[in-house]
């Protein structure tokens, strides 16, 4: 077994391995969807290597316009080079249709556009169930600030203006999406950058025309084979990895 | 001939009619192109038709992200209905990378990437030539004030995000554009939206692969065929219209 390197943390969907240099971390995308708080469980052979393609794509093009994020590079078909960040424990959520635990909440048909983008957040905590907080018990607890809130929601409302141009281009609708943001220090300045993932996993997904779902939802809800949705995705998008069959974490530099 | 609607201005690329309702106008794209403050000039048959396509279809979706524009709807292959606006005299241009006349004026290559996205003015003047001018000429002259200006560059900044990511998605850099603003009243309240339209003769559109013009420096600089590189750019978007043979303007309603 070839060398490999120090795992610093496994969850449901990526491994973190320690990073070439300091304050990088090598993000490794696995095969294995959850759902439901990890109840509803699957190996979606392929879905690693699109997810790492996908957050690549998006995290660049948000770069390009100015949005900081963690992606540094891809290093192969599984791995991307990221920033360290320290989480900030929240799941940042933005949507402009309601779909999922809002339409449920608040009795709202699913697809019903909200009046303008609605962001909320839930506290990202596996044994809670990643509950939905007010900013009111964030800044209590000192998640975050009301600064960094102030700043979080603007990230997220630019990252939404941006994807929703990328989905709008090739005819998909962003119903919603998830992004989590981490703190990185320059010198004793503090920012804050978009972190984790952005991929099918973490957005809603509809055929604007057909109103099929390319998302997790498809695995979520049992609506077909979820790789062909994520692959329909990344062929719009003109991401298409040459090879999807999975690959063994390797050694990189 | 069939009666025609009152024209109330003809400008170089457009015409606008009386619309049906007051404070409603009809926009007619001419397949008219015009550059160098219109000391060059020719028709190109096909590219209003393209043109009022393309800005419904970047219109529509500025609106669902929230951005107040005056698009009503298309009436047919070269008109559309929009909301009357009192016309900011400016041209609010958003540059990514430097081209046309800022990489003349600072010496800079054509392509450079900017630090950041610059919002800059021209003064919509003919007779002038649109001379660039800084913000403090705006407000002495009155043109718009400190507030307008401060609105003005957070729409012209989302239209930038926005359309970066719609282009992004089907591998086109978005070098610059061009949007003009206008003032609407609700009662005393006034609002400033974005109007005239958003095409490729008033963005700089270059394919990410082969650097390939995509938009009016095609004819500005003869580069080809200007209605192919705007079928191009439509195609791309899946905004295909089924006829390209120019028509007369037709009464509506
Ligand atoms: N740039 C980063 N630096 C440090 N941690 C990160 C970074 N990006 C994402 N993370 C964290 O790495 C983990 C990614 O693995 P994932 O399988 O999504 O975990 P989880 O099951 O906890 O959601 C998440 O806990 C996420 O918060
Ligand atoms: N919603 C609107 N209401 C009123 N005027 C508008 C609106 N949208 C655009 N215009 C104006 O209509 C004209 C459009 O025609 P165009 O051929 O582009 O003219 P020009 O040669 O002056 O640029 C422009 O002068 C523009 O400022
Ligand atoms: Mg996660
Ligand atoms: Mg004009």
């Amino acid at each position: 077994m070839a060398p490999r390197r120090k795992k610093i943390y496994e969850g449901k969907a990526k491994v973190l391995y320690e990073g070439p240099e300091p304050g990088t971390l090598v993000q490794y995308f696995k095969d294995d969807a959850t759902a439901f708080n990890a109840q509803k469980r699957d190996v979606i052979e392929g879905k690693g290597v699109l997810n790492n393609r996908l957050s690549e794509y998006f995290m660049t093009g948000l770069t390009n316009i100015g949005v900081p994020n963690h992606f540094i590079k891809r290093l192969n078909m599984r791995e991307q080079l990221i920033r360290q960040v320290e989480i900030v424990p929240l799941e940042v959520i933005v949507r402009n249709f309601a779909a999922g635990s809002i339409a449920k909440r608040l009795g709202l048909e699913e697809g019903t556009p909200l009046p303008r983008p609605i962001v909320e957040y839930s506290y990202k905590n596996d044994e809670l169930g990643d509950p939905l907080v007010p900013e009111e018990y964030i800044i209590a607890f000192g998640w975050a600030s009301q600064q960094d809130l102030d700043d979080i929601v603007a990230l997220a409302l630019r990252v939404n203006d941006f994807l929703t141009g990328v989905f709008y281009g090739v005819g998909i609708k962003l119903v919603d999406f998830k992004i989590e943001i981490g703190r990185v220090w320059d010198g004793d300045f503090m920012r804050l950058i978009v972190a984790d993932e952005i991929s099918p996993d973490s957005c809603r997904l509809w055929d604007v025309k057909t109103g099929q779902k390319l998302d997790k939802d498809v695995f979520r809800r049992d609506l077909g084979n979820l790789t062909d949705a994520y692959t329909e995705v990344a062929k719009r998008l003109g991401v298409l990895p040459t090879n999807t069959q999975p690959i063994k974490p390797t050694l990189i530099n």
